[in-house]
């Protein structure tokens, strides 16, 4: 499974707030918690493209993640805003997956991808890109509009 | 709402180690984590009692938490063991409340209280305790079995 | 150990949108997590009076949660924006509290209250409210500024 | 930077309880959390080898994350024990990974690896293995003992 990546799909910017729950022992944000930003970017792309990932779910589709990768370079700490990018970056007709950047005034924090299926939530099958989804996707996708 | 404390009732001791994500960056465990930890041994204590929490929601309930308190007195490390010990508190028609005590080597780190109502899951009303989970909070309530 | 409630303390609204990771099977917001919203509105509050918490912190000073409760009444759901209102409840010499609102399109979704002691880095042991955060703190009890 | 893999690192397998706060509203335990998991039995694997990694952190040292990544198959369910297992898959001078595998019931439900440098507290510098980790970490590549 695999596709061409986009060529200028559309980017979404959300601002956060690193939350002192967030941090650890080393005094940075736990690496886990960059999947979760990476979530929360998606959720802000989607709608901004229309659909929230809410009304996904309530429609009997879930997105389910079956990869994630990140790369870190440098910690985010409690008393940062930081920004997260996110654009879709492969769509097939059973998969996509979104790529990410999080920054610190203008210093590269961290990258990341994540891949998702398309599964029916009634038998928890995979399904394709659900026909609801599609114009959203193509917008993500950065078709001509 | 209100019930007689309860004289004798079960008790479960629940030994954890503490996680790295769990700390934050004042070096001890972050506060919000002693509610996962004690939803932790209620889980334990019903399993122990005969019925795993996850059966009564598998049977359509729902143990909903209404109000919960914790009261820290020394924070718990990465590197730590500690043991949770729950029991029930209270016992009513409509809600049950448990109690909860952190220790860590002969130390009490923290105490707490989780105040529950019943719910069924298929119109999220408030309902009475299931016959399914009676016989099973009729043991943690220490009668005699 | 107790204070006076204060009369007009400043208060402070954070608008929060639910993260996915938040919700648990239940379909709802986890309960803990209600916790680390109270933190982000006080850090949000103590900045908004002048003084980043993280400062605090630099200065060489904790102040450590002691106590927590909180009153769940609806639940907040992925898709949903909240508001999370904060305001100094009590400020003693050695401890505060924080009380917490939270709501939904004006439904009323949680209550809360922290208590906190003032505690120094360097040898973890109790102590008054450092003056480097008295003026932040009389604003936030609604001294004439 | 890259290192051989190791022909017979040792293995530790950590034996888990799905704890209820860990799932989400797709009714699985959230991505985020499998980071956790590898940590967890990361700190179990680096114990029983005979050096707990608080005390490497004690000797001014962090084995910081620079990548991560997951593969997710099927999902772990709140009631679910799972079998997460580790190992050292590389062992350079300055940095090292490790390898993962989680379990239920012979099921493989999640493959992944981390990537760590060592970095010295008192200045954020990336360091060279440090001489107090030197036998565990050797103990770890499998070397004879």
């Amino acid at each position: 499974m695999s596709a061409a990546p986009l060529a200028a799909p559309r980017r979404c910017l959300v601002d956060l707030e690193v939350r002192y729950a967030e941090t650890d022992q080393m005094g940075v944000v736990h690496h886990a918690n960059y999947l979760v930003w990476f979530e929360l970017a998606r959720t802000r792309l989607c709608a901004e493209a229309g659909l929230h990932y809410a009304e996904i779910e309530r429609a009997g589709y879930y997105m389910m993640v079956t990869e994630a990768e990140v790369s870190y370079r440098r910690g985010a700490r409690y008393g940062d805003r930081v920004g997260v990018t996110t654009w879709l970056a492969e769509l097939g007709s059973r998969f996509t997956s979104f790529g990410y950047e999080i920054h610190r005034d203008g210093q590269l924090l961290a990258t990341g991808r994540t891949r998702h299926v398309w599964v029916r939530a009634e038998d928890s099958r995979p399904c394709r890109l659900p026909a609801m989804a599609r114009s959203c996707f193509e917008r993500l996708a950065g078709a001509s509009s």
